[in-house]
Formats: structure tokens, sequence, C-alpha cells
């Protein structure tokens, strides 16, 4: 009974030290160096090979080592028998929390125009809202942005919440299905003074961050973009900015990582970037949930957190 | 039956319409136009002219615009018999809030490193700790204080909490009384990755951010000073930035306001500068608890609020 790490992200180690402690009867083999092919069980991975997962003969369940499962969907490959678990894990939710209030305060609180102001040694004290007087807008209401959305209501920013199904999250309003130019989203983006992107990235979220929705936020919202590059178009953004409808705007992921470095977000006087540091999946949190869906598929109990792959997630 | 409305900093206007709104009866004059000295029985002020409130020979309250009262308790010709009560507004408690939490976040996750990366269109991943594996210090555990712990608590840092007399806040080890040097605070400062400070300024607190209480902090601990310039010795904090005992600090207040355009914490690379905003009095929020202190007083109820002069605050 062997698992295959394989990850071009990830450092194996403490992945491969928690999962052995606990269950010290599998081997572990971390890719490139595989092996009998047909010794394989379970995969651990992160953005494999194409093709990779497809010739394990005797694989039996797949595990994510990230939140988001699109890189592995894309692979036509990809065995449509075998089990897919994502990854949830608290760290990994706590950490998209903490960088979802962190930029949504930034904005709503200035702190980019004082830092720029103290680069001129500027003392110039600006006029400021309460939180109760700006409205944040969360797509994607599940495990983290239900999250999120909690940790903003206790800070007293009023919070709507939009997702495929409604979502119930004490203290958030919930908005269901629709488009930016229909009921359900069409409703919700007026009164969104700062938008944050949770979604995970299917055939139905790809380029949802666009022209039409930018232009059904009120004018000057705020945008934070901690899902995928894939959701946002990137010159979209670039107009809205630069016709003042969006006025600033966190991205964490971009079509193309790492971003290039000619790319125009790098030197774009409101645009925040950072290096897809959103939150990451720590082993010293995580590995837990690999070793639970390992005990219960050896058990023969139903796996938690299975992929749907009709639905991308 | 009047009021006098003296500040240099704030805007009389919302101030008076929503007192008047309230209390059509009261009279109310803007410094300087104080006109007959007598009629004046309420003060409302920030910063007034010393000598100012002595020579109002029929003052019956004075209340404080903000929330710390040292610069009216240095007036030596403070009025001694008159009430004088401090602001206590949930719209200051809630902008202060707002400033912990975005400040504490913005170094816990590294914000300013990444900012400076990016004005370098350097991506590069950093390691990051969750909330729960960093520890925050809160100086002052008054209505400011609790509030901001509570809130850093529910974003799951462990905090502590300092106070001259021990405070009970859910989820908030308490702190009391010593020096840096000594048991209470002596205890709680080795144990600080962050340390905020929002003590009222009195001759007991003058100077408490120094050499000493510095020394006390783990090494890389971060410092954030949102209460009163005087608090902080800022020769010591410079050398222990330089040291890298510090590693990083907000300053919202300072000896001289505004700063002195040749000050060397505007350009330190290790100093975030806010120009006194963390949190402001919005006359829209604060004005309700000047209405009903004038209320209390003229039905003889008691005031809340009350400033204990030998105390300070």
């Amino acid at each position: 009974m062997t698992l295959l790490f394989a990850s071009t992200f990830d450092d194996p180690s403490p992945w491969l030290a928690e999962i052995t402690r606990a269950l010290p009867a599998l081997e572990t083999r971390i890719y490139p160096d595989v092996g009998e092919r047909a010794d394989i069980r379970y995969a651990l991975v992160w953005k494999p090979e194409p093709g990779l997962l497809a010739s394990l003969p005797n694989l039996e369940v797949i595990f994510s080592l990230g939140a988001g499962v699109d890189a592995l969907l894309v692979d036509p490959t990809l065995p449509p028998g075998v089990p897919l678990v994502r990854m949830v894990d608290h760290g990994l939710t706590e950490g998209m929390t903490e960088y979802v209030v962190l930029h949504v305060l930034a904005w709503h609180r200035q702190l980019h125009a004082y830092r720029s102001q103290q680069g001129e040694s500027r003392w110039r004290p600006r006029a400021e809202l309460l939180a109760r007087e700006r409205t944040v807008g969360i797509l994607g209401m599940g495990t983290l942005g239900s999250d999120a959305a909690a940790a903003l209501a206790t800070l007293r920013f009023p919070v709507l919440g939009w997702s495929r199904t409604p979502k119930s999250v004490p203290g958030v309003q919930a908005f269901a299905g629709g488009s930016a130019t229909e009921a359900g989203l069409g409703e919700m983006l007026p009164r969104c003074d700062i938008l944050v992107n949770l979604l995970p990235l299917t055939p139905a979220t790809l380029g949802i961050l666009n022209r039409r929705l930018f232009a059904a936020l009120p004018r000057g919202a705020y945008l934070i973009n901690a899902a995928r590059g894939g959701h946002l178009v990137e010159d979209d953004l670039l107009a809205a900015l630069d016709a003042g409808q969006i006025a600033g705007a966190t991205l964490d992921v971009f079509h193309r990582e790492p971003l290039p470095p000619d790319h125009p977000f790098w030197h774009h006087p409101k645009v925040v970037v950072t290096p897809h540091t959103a939150s990451v999946t720590h082993a010293r949190t995580a590995a837990a949930a690999v070793i639970d869906g390992i005990r219960r598929h050896r058990a023969g109990q139903p796996l938690v957190n299975l992929v749907d792959r009709t639905r991308g997630y």
C-alpha cells in the first residue's frame, strides 16, 4: 500500500513525516521516483504532470494539496472513476480569512494612500468611514467565503454573500444565482463598496470579474481577488481602474504566475500585488485531513470533501 | 443656559446641529466668540487655550471631544471643582479597533515587505505564520483596549492584556501592575510578538515605551502606538529598530504633531506613520454622549465617564 507525493511547489518532507508517523504501514514515494506504478493506491498532488495520475492502474483516491482543483480538472486524462478529495484545512481557512480582513481593512482605512503620503513626508488626515458604513460583498460562500464573511461581520461591516445555491451565515445577507445583469448577483453588486472573490474556478465562473461586473458595482469600489487568476479579465480591470470605476484592487492570483516582470499590475498605483500567498496549505495542520481520508477509505467509510466533477469543486 | 464649543481641530457645525436639535433651549457659542462668560454652563472642548475654562465663573461640566484628557489635565488653571467627562463613543471605539486589527494583520502577514517587493517587481512568497501562532499584547484594557483585544481574539490571535487593575475580557489573558522588569508587565512582555499601546497618558505611563520595555520583548517584535506620543521615547525606538530588537513599528501619535518634515520616522524603512487618524470622534455618533450628559446633569443624575483627576483618566 503506497502513497505517491507529486508537487513541484510543496516540500514533501513535513507531509510525509506526519503521514508516516500516523500510518506507519503506508509506503511513500516522491515524484518523479514513482517506482512500480501498480503499487500506488493514493496520490497527494498539486499540479501533477498531465497523464501521471492516469498511468497509475490501481489508484484508489486522489488528494489535492490545495482547496481549488481547477488545475487537476483540466487534465483530460484524469481518471474518471477515482475519487478526488479537495483540501479543507482549518489553517488554510484561517490564513485566507486573515488575508481578506487585512486587505478589506487596508482599503477601508486608506492604508495605501497613507503609505504614499509617508513617502512624501506629508501629514494629511483623510476623512474616514466606519466599517458599519462600508458594505463588503463576498463571491463564493463555501468554507473559505463563509469564514471570511463571519469575521468581517464581527468587525461590523455589513456583509453580503453570493453563491450558486443560497448559504446561510449569521449576520450575512445571502444572494444566489443570476449574473451581473440579472437577479441574484445583479441585485448584490450595486451595494458592494468592496468586493472579495473567493469562488472556485469552474467553466461557470471563468472570467466572472469582467467589464459587466465592474460596471454593476458602485463607482469607486474596491476589488480583492484571492481565488484564481482565471476569474479576472485583466484588461477589463485595467480599464475600470483607469476610468475610476474601480478605485483599487488587491490581487493574489494571476493568469500567469509568477506574474511576468513587465506586467502592468506591478507598477499600477491602484493595484496591490501579493505572490499567491493569501493562504497556503501547511503540512502541520493539513496532513491530518489526508491521514483521516486514508483511514476512512481503508475502513470503507465515505470520504469527505469529495469533488463533484460536473460542478467543478 | 449656554454651551461653549472650543476646538482648534474640530468643525463645530455638525456638533452644534445635533446638540441644538436635541436641546433646543440650549444656547451655543463658538470660541473665540465667548460673549458673556457668566452665561456659560457647559464647555465642549479639545485642547482649549490654557486659562479659558478657568475664566468661566459658572461652568458646571467640561466635556472632552477626545477619549484622552491628558492635554486638559496639564493646564494648571483647569477649574478643580468642575466635573470633567471624557469621550466614550462607539464610533471612536470601533474606529480604533479597525486600526489595531489592520496594523496587527499588516505586520503579521508581512504586507509592508510585500509592498516593497512589488516596487521591485519581485515575486517571492514568504513563510507565513497563522494568527494562532502569533501572540498580541495590549497595553491599556479600558473601553478601547478591551474592544480591540476581543476583535483580535476572534481572529484567533492569542491575546494578553495589561492594565493598572486586572480587567476580564473573554479569551484574553489578563496581567496587571508591575513594570517592564517586574511581575505583571514584566511577565507579559516576553510573550508579545506584537505589542499595541492604547494606554491613557498619565504621569505613570509617560515614556513607558522605552529601552527597558523594548528589551523585555522577544527579539523581532512589532510595536503599534495608537495612544499618545508622550508614551514613546522616540530615540529608544530608533535604537531598538536599528539593533533589530524591534522589527517594525506603526505610529499614529508623536511628541510633535504634525510630525516635523525632517523627523527620521518619515523615511525609516521599518516605520509606518499615520497622521493621528487611528480613530477620531465623529459628531454623528458622539454628539449623543454630550446630549445625554447635559440631560443627566439637568435632571440631577450622576454623570458617566467622569475623569478621576488623580488617576489621570
